[in-house]
């Protein structure tokens, strides 16, 4: 598969999911909502419409694939794993959190409105996640759906994004006395990272293997590959806010340097950094062995994670 | 029933309700959780435990109790409600939007620990509700547990809970140019409060009927009287806010007139109200009449809803 047909690929599950979000954001209220308050549509929509590059959803509807499930089913859990990751960025945002003023290139959510607002859009955003796995429209079978839930919330909460989101903040030396960073060591730093933002992306392998009814052995590969890619990414993302440039990457870089923080990068060096990403890609594709070419669009995957430039 | 049958009652589920939150929130991770970090863990702890009437639990245990069902698996499904109670709180709390410095007579989560905490806490209760209906422990039959999680997810979200806070905030004329509250008539004001707590306490119900494998005629009439006790709640809410003092009630009084809020006892007066209060509860009390004195516990509830001082 040539990278040309690749980003094809990409790109036309993007496309999908955002048509998906737009229905699942539209102002109309659902059978049993009441009423979907204008300004609170508005900011759900702004969160999470208008482009990014919907790896996630991609994991989700790859790993289907494998096991030949490719309908609007399989699109429903995909965006129910964006809407988690949107509401987690919304949230991170936030003054009180990361502060950040800029996402994808646009004013974070509090800028273009509120706080009040980008805090309750967030809350809406999370909850609409699980309605939307719990509809029957994403699986006729109840125990698909059900699982589906129970994979998305354990890996986004306490013991997974969400309580990596606090181990970051804690990182900084936000809740020090001196307010110092925490000099975190290789091990510290790899388990905050696999918390914040490796559970969500093994999370998308092991849900495109229940929608795909996988077998045992076919759910623990995608594990072993999901958890590699996970890691890779944050590789990858360390090295772009040691090295890349604020107008490309859409958001503030070199915000780990100046917060003191601990990252791969600054503890193996860029070198070494470099290598291991190099290692992590191989081994994720080598987990794939028995799909066979089957599988290259996530063979792929791997290295387009590694080598991302934004 | 007595009334003092009716608190012993009432204090029981309260006490199993606290220790199944008091083991939902251990600080040792779930199997597929990473680590649950200890101020996170902490935080929400904070926020969940130690008191409360538990109001939204008794209501799923008693009406799950009609049907014969008495469990383990009920307490679990009362929790969830109530860790989306809890986070509600939490967030609604924080500084950006009721900026409240008291709750149950304690400092709220943010002043107690900070900002990012409590969002974050926030975040990871309603994460944990999802989670621990999802868990085959609430249920064994997977459409059960997937029912449970639709009917809650739906009436917290956007078209719910989620979406009244944001009328709320609108009413108090947070987003117009002129900062004004808005001059909300009465069907506005019903509508507000149909969606940030009529729609939980009447899911609360819902979830007891479904846990309980109630029946089409089963669900409609618990649904009524979820819906009647959800408006007498929020008068009696409005009456408190009016009349009550900060002492008893534990947290700011008088609230919604400093705010030019509009409130059903603002716009029909403090005796209009109190006779609309007692309608609502005859009327909730009269939709259980199929259940003869099975149901005399949730007769009660009408009035003890009706007639709190705090």
């Amino acid at each position: 598969m040539s990278l040309d047909e690749f980003r094809a690929r990409l790109d036309r599950t993007a496309v999908s999911v955002e048509a998906l979000l737009d229905r699942l954001l539209a102002p109309d209220p659902l059978p049993g909502e009441i009423l979907r308050p204008a300004r609170l549509v508005e900011a759900m929509r702004y969160a999470m419409l208008g482009g990014g590059k919907r790896l996630r959803p991609h994991l989700v509807v790859e790993a289907a694939r494998l096991f030949g499930r490719e309908d609007d089913g399989v699109l429903r859990a995909a965006a129910a794993v964006e809407l988690v990751h949107g509401y987690s960025l919304v949230h991170d945002d936030l003054p009180a959190m990361d502060d950040d003023e800029l996402r994808r290139g646009k004013p974070t959510l509090h800028r273009a409105f509120d706080e009040a607002t980008a805090i309750l859009a967030g809350d809406a955003l999370v909850t609409l996640a699980f309605d939307t796995l719990a509809d029957p429209a994403t699986d006729a079978d109840a125990q698909i759906r059900i699982d589906l839930t129970f994979t998305l919330a354990r890996s986004s909460g306490i013991g997974g994004m969400a309580g990596g989101q606090m181990l970051d903040l804690e990182a900084e030396g936000r809740f020090a006395a001196d307010g110092r960073p925490l000099a975190g060591g290789e091990a510290d730093t790899l388990r905050l990272q696999a918390m914040k933002t490796g559970a969500i992306l093994g999370a998308c392998l092991d849900m495109g293997a229940i929608v795909g009814r996988a077998g045992e052995e076919d759910r623990q590969a995608l594990s072993r590959y999901g958890r590699l890619v996970g890691q890779a990414f944050q590789i990858a993302d360390d090295l772009l806010d040691a090295e890349g440039e604020a107008d490309l990457v859409g958001k503030a870089t070199g915000k780990d340097a100046a917060r003191g923080k601990a990252t791969l990068v600054s503890l193996l060096g860029i070198e070494t950094a470099r290598l291991r990403l190099s290692k992590l890609v191989d081994e994720a594709q080598g987990s794939l062995a028995r799909y066979g070419s089957q599988a290259d669009v996530l063979r792929q995957t791997a290295a387009f994670v590694a080598s991302r430039r934004s």
